[in-house]
């Protein structure tokens, strides 16, 4: 095997240091939303933004150019992978134009801050002007990455969050997706209909983050190396070092913030389990937004919904308030609940693609130039009709829900129902390996070691070493996403 | 008044970058030593290493000193002050070779940790050998500064603590205040001999918390701009939108936490009055660790050891137990006992003097060569026996009871004692200026406001517009440091 050469070693000193001021401006953002007194606000956007000019400057060099062109990674397919990674980083961070992305910056502030308000309010039109800049320059955004990464402007969106995915891979899957569910849900909602109308599962605040801390350290999440915090939306974010989740506590309905906490230590364990020895480097990091939410779904929808882990939850809140809380059958039904509404983040696993397909081609429609901002209600309100069979919401329901677009992320929505599928591809492919017996016994438990150490091998310590999500998929499971799986996966647990 | 010109608009550019930069390191200092789980600390070290570096090559950078010689600040007080500043920064910054700033990185960290098992075990030979190499290396790095500041190697590192103070300014200074307590302590331990021998105040750790949250409330501490956090010593950070203090309990002491909080509310307090038209400017930070040490000591020391503020303490805390916690004198006398002891952190104000004094001979003798490292127990016993009056301790309580040198930190001790001084010259002043009852009684009420409020136009908003803490207190004061306001304060407090 040949050795790398020196313009090679100079540029992993220098994305070595890049990650890490990037992993600080983990930690900001962290505390501004844990910790940070509301007064710091303001400063903390000033620091925030040093460090991502910071990053930017490193990345986006000259001298970055010029070492990429010069690097010769060697005979190490990691390495070559690395010096893959780090020219893709590269083009993305030169790629756009230094007063658009002032320009996006300063659109997105002012069109996330109208977007709080119009939601609240439930009017569109407090939005619109701000929304119509925005939409205008993140075309402008995506014909500039679609030049430098040679796609169309769409896909070159989409490869931000999922590198090697291209929107005609997706139209086909998303299509039989939603043939599928169009055909199953109502199936499932016919079986449901004759479900005890049971009371929602209540459990005080103190309560749930009770159970959260015993259910986080039966399933293996390591107190030495995380922690669990509240905040006003879950997230997850930190280093293999420290891997931190956050929670929220519904006290009208505990098992919302138990189901989260599954979601972000689905996230965390993903974030531990990176490569030990790509550590600071662009290869060792994760797969991109279809891999790391197919880890949280594997963690709180294939897991985390079987009626072992319904049984051990339901345990678990009985423990925590002293036996005031329902029986197994009654958490098991309030998990797996099938019921179509128009709120994305309250779905259930059934329902949640309609939600994502519908986004994924009223986006694609408004970055094409083929759906004008203004029509976006309308357009909303035509797919809840058809795709979910709901009569129109009014906005605050419909298109004002969700703060994505509104923020300027567009190529994101697909991620969410790609890491479905695969997460159903993997669940899939461990239980196979494990055996369904052992998987079984050990989620009775609340024991998520044996599946945890299967996504280790198969995706967490591949860090970024394959091109797409598809080929990490394919190298885990004999195949690239598909619906498969996942059809398979809803048969089995709602019509079996 | 000139403008300035564009060499020095480009400076201020850089600058705040740095500050920026610099503001995050101690966001993630914070977090390291408040929330941070422990597996995650050599990542951290990675991290914080990143923006040192990053803040360092800023500073440093050949462009920097070309615009430094290029720059003219126009006809403005202040820009020539900040310009001063930021050549004083640069200065430092390049002072140092880059191999022996690494040398003194892994030095520190070798004898920091040797230090801490000898400190456990009693064992001054386990770190006298890294010991030994830090001091070695602590005298090239004073050596260094000394040329690029032409100042002898200990006032070099005196310059970096508290800009402008000579060690030749400070000999007499402390030598005065030696003499007079050699007379003075004798006195009052005499006076107090008489006084009862009052049991501990004690109280859980949750009474304190909350006693500790209606004390910052009462003198003035804005919880949208901070946070009180328990932590292992007591710290404070931030700026002056999120100025964070910590804490800790010690159950068997309840007012060590609660003037500790004082304290560190002290620090908080300059943090949050530095002069906003000069955030992110180096003018506009702070004027060294005297006048930081003054404002903190002006909190727990001048206002907070009060008559009215221990008889307000003591209403907080039988508030906060619910009754149970002692009078009114026996919290005056647990905040007045008066007893020479071996440990710096424990000393009352009026033998701390004595701990500081020895300790900037030790120091000066081992930067100039004259004391070597291996000599140091002994050196220390003597003093201890000479200027304490005590019998030699065993080197737990003895040279190694502090980290700073063992952490390569010479120049800092007697910025403890200058900000000692300093405080009770501002407190006579404000005193003054305010009018004795109306302090008194704004003191009994636990209200600050007046106090912060007259700190805030002397020295807060001067940020670091002065020369040298020595020009910011005869600003404020009408003289620079000086013992006379210490003995009078002493006197009073003790002797009256």
């Amino acid at each position: 095997m040949t050795e790398p050469n020196d313009a090679y070693k100079s540029l992993e000193k220098r994305f070595a240091r890049a990650i890490r001021v990037n992993e600080a401006a983990g930690w900001l953002h962290w505390d501004q939303s844990v910790t940070m007194p509301s007064g710091g606000a303001e400063a903390r956007g000033e620091q925030a933004a040093a460090l991502a000019e910071v990053i930017h400057e490193i990345i986006a060099a000259p001298e970055t150019a010029d070492l990429l062109s010069a690097a010769d990674a060697g005979g190490d397919a990691w390495r070559s992978a690395n010096l893959r990674e780090m020219a893709r980083r590269h083009i993305s961070a030169t790629a756009i134009p230094a007063d658009l992305v002032g320009a996006l910056a300063r659109a997105r502030a002012a069109s996330e801050a109208a977007w709080r308000d119009a939601r609240a309010d439930n009017a569109f039109h407090y939005v619109l002007p701000a929304f119509e800049r925005l939409v205008g320059l993140a075309r402008e955004e995506a014909a500039a990455l679609g030049d430098a990464f040679r796609l169309n402007s769409y896909d070159a969106l989409l490869e931000q969050y999922d590198p090697g995915r291209r929107s005609a891979d997706v139209a086909p899957i998303f299509d039989r997706l939603r043939d599928f569910l169009a055909d199953t849900v109502p199936e499932i909602v016919d079986r449901q209909a004759s479900w005890p109308d049971d009371p929602a599962v209540r459990a005080p605040a103190a309560v749930q983050r009770k159970a959260a801390d015993a259910l986080l350290r039966s399933i293996g999440f390591d107190f030495e190396h995380g922690r669990l915090d509240d905040s006003l939306h879950p997230f997850s974010t930190g280093t293999p070092e420290d891997a931190r989740i956050t929670a929220r506590w519904d006290e009208g309905d505990a098992l919302s913030g138990l189901m989260a906490v599954l979601h972000e230590a689905g996230h965390a364990a993903y974030t531990r389990g990176q490569p030990a020895a790509w550590r600071g480097h662009m290869v060792g990091e994760d797969a991109g937004m279809t891999a790391h939410e197919s880890q949280s779904l594997v963690y709180e929808m294939q897991a985390g919904r079987t009626h072992e882990m319904a049984g051990f939850l339901a345990g678990l809140l009985r423990q925590a308030s002293g036996g005031r809380a329902p029986g197994d059958a009654v958490v098991a039904r309030a998990l797996l609940r099938v019921e179509p509404g128009y709120i994305r983040v309250e779905a259930d696993e059934a329902t949640y693609p309609l939600h994502v397909v519908m986004r994924f081609e009223l986006e694609q429609a408004m970055i094409a130039g083929d759906l004008a901002p203004r029509d976006l209600p309308d357009a909303w309100n035509a797919h809840v009709e058809d795709g979910l069979g709901l009569p129109a919401p009014d906005d605050r329901n419909g298109c004002l829900q969700d703060i994505h677009w509104y923020d300027g992320a567009f190529g994101y929505f697909p991620t969410y129902t790609l890491g479905a599928l695969a997460a159903a591809q993997l669940f899939q492919a461990a239980e196979q390996e494990i055996g369904p017996d052992a998987m079984a016994g050990a989620l009775a438990r609340g024991d998520y070691a044996p599946l945890t150490a299967w996504m280790a091998r198969a995706i967490h310590e591949q860090g970024r070493f394959h091109e797409s999500s598809d080929a990490l998929l394919r190298a885990a499971t004999g195949s690239p996403v598909s619906t498969d799986a996942f059809e398979a996966h809803i048969r089995r647990r709602y019509l079996a």
